[in-house]
């Protein structure tokens, strides 16, 4: 492919900076008080990877990250133990870490596809062989070539993104669209288009604000820091021209779905005529409808604070739901590696190809 | 009228507790760090009166009422000057006022009405007379009258709004929507009726999550804070059945301006055919329309903080556009003293009526 997007994108989204192998443990980049606080969480084993990606230590894309990293880690925990054995622990790593996220499922199909790619070493002898029987080096090795496969979705993605945008443009985005969404401005810049990004805070745990504005920031783009009740007055008001997220999962009817406070912004753009661009991999091809979606609720106490911090009186009672289902009508159209597909489409060309 | 309505109300909107004269000094109480801290702003002039409004001590329905008090201050310093410096003092006094948040045009309109009557007193002897040559009871006695047509107006919005709700109701609220948004409250669940409330925080000052939740928990309601960005969620999935806000303009063009964030919900409801009715003790009869509206655009580094927390990094820029308009097809009734009338009919009413 030699894509190198890696490079262009901001340290955050750098994949030695989400997660690396040190010794004997498993660093994440702790996103929750970045960029005020720059510090990893070391994690020893894949229970405690696991409690971490629950905990909020990464959060997007960043989990998928973690997972890969840690794949690797148990080929170097296992490497020389009985067949029977690693076998059995690549598959209970990986529903370790598949579980740990309900609501965003391409984490949990692209490691259960890899561990059954695993599986080929204990199966086949010419696998080994062909690797010096080295099994560390035959993780690295798909872990390699998924991460190349993601750089040149990516890299399409952010294409076909990149020209959907006119020669002036007010962004809308929510939460951290990592990526896809920042190669696409990036692209779009270097197209010579103007563009202005506005940025929800994301509360409660203010992903716009520390990740994604952060990411702005250093990439040398305007942009400015809005509360998640904003979005609707500058669609209104003709600042925004084009709203752009990432889709933590995409459903076969065309449903989106996103962190919370994507709907109220998908409503205000269908409203005053704004277009709405999720960008999404691949939509989930078990979830024939929005009623197949499983939730996440999170705990309603992290609204009731900022950090660690107390907003208001501890008696009071919150309510957390962690993603907004937005009903396919309500968007424009989906960008994939396959092109810009219009969300009730969706089934169409992915069953058509059937490699979804 | 003998209408009672501040016992009933939670404590922050008694009136004494929003603001008093004590020796020579108004007391202000602070809102911005309630119920965290319990603190009044001690101010010994206009001026320093008006800077605490504008700092954002008090807000919504609270710099009115601050500004009564002030008008009571103010007749105590001058008792016993010279006629045509007293009369300058108070008109002075309530330009300071009326300036400090041009979006609410409520109490400009309040005190120069009042002004206009304490007028009376320089010019008419009987007047003078009738108080024993007492300006200070003179004031007072004003007042106290428009205190008791604010409860009576109060009273009767609420029973309006209560006359709206069903016997099981989910209520969505922005910012704190005071008295006639708890009254109505308070007397559908009087009628017997359910309801639940959700409280989005109001970034970036989480009146929200400070002060409406807070409130309704005094009085005993069943109550939610959520995030900004999660109303429409909480709407399409049938948990919200009513919207109900405050107001802080009504143009006579049916435009609804209340604090940011309202937008998002209010276009959310008209998607999913849930009604939306701001309260407004009446509309601004100088604003045709929503062109002739003054938008208080605050300060926008205050969306890059939590209290004097930074929420992220100092050299980002934030935006605060602190209001939202809200056109009149988006508001499915205005409950005033007249009566719930359909946004676009509010000039009519109001004209016909000539008492706006």
């Amino acid at each position: 492919m030699g894509v190198k997007v890696d490079s262009l994108l901001p340290t955050i989204l750098q994949r030695r900076h989400i997660a690396r192998i040190e010794g004997s443990a498993v660093l994440i980049h702790d996103r929750r008080q970045y960029p005020l606080e720059e510090r990893y969480v070391r994690c020893f084993s894949v229970d405690e990877v696991a409690q971490a990606i629950r905990n909020m230590v990464t959060q997007g894309g960043g989990p998928l990250q973690v997972a890969l990293t840690t794949l690797q880690f148990v080929a170097r925990e296992i490497h020389g133990r009985r067949e029977a054995d690693t076998i059995r622990t690549f598959v209970s790593a990986a529903n370790s870490l598949a579980a740990t996220r309900p609501t965003n499922t391409t984490m949990a199909r692209t490691i259960r596809n890899m561990v059954a790619e695993i599986g080929q070493w204990y199966v086949c002898s010419s696998v080994r062989d062909l690797h010096g029987g080295d099994l560390v080096s035959y993780v690295d090795a798909i872990v390699h070539r998924y991460e190349c496969q993601f750089d040149a979705d990516y890299d399409t993605m952010s294409d076909y993104g990149a020209a959907l945008l006119g020669q002036s443009e007010g962004i809308l985005t929510t939460c951290f669209a990592e990526h896809s969404f920042l190669l696409t401005l990036i692209k779009a810049r270097d197209q010579g288009k103007h563009l202005t990004v506005y940025v929800p805070e994301t509360r409660p745990y203010l992903q716009g604000a520390r990740l994604t504005a952060p990411a702005l920031q250093e990439l040398g783009f305007e942009s400015y820091v809005i509360t998640d009740g904003m979005g609707p007055h500058f669609i209104r008001n003709g600042t925004i021209t084009t709203y752009l997220t990432a889709a933590d999962l995409v459903a076969m009817d065309g449903t989106v779905v996103n962190k919370i406070g994507t709907l109220a912004n998908a409503i205000a753009c269908s409203y005053y005529h704004i277009p709405y661009y999720p960008f999404a991999m691949v939509p989930d091809t078990t979830k024939a409808s929005q009623d197949d979606i499983i939730m996440e609720n999170r705990d309603g106490s992290e609204v009731l604070k900022f950090g660690d911090t107390a907003t208001t009186l501890k008696t009071l009672v919150g309510a957390y739901p962690a993603f907004d289902i937005v009903d396919a009508d309500l968007v424009t159209g989906i960008i994939t590696p396959k092109g810009v597909i219009e969300p009730h489409s969706i089934k169409a060309v992915y069953l058509m190809n059937n490699d979804a």
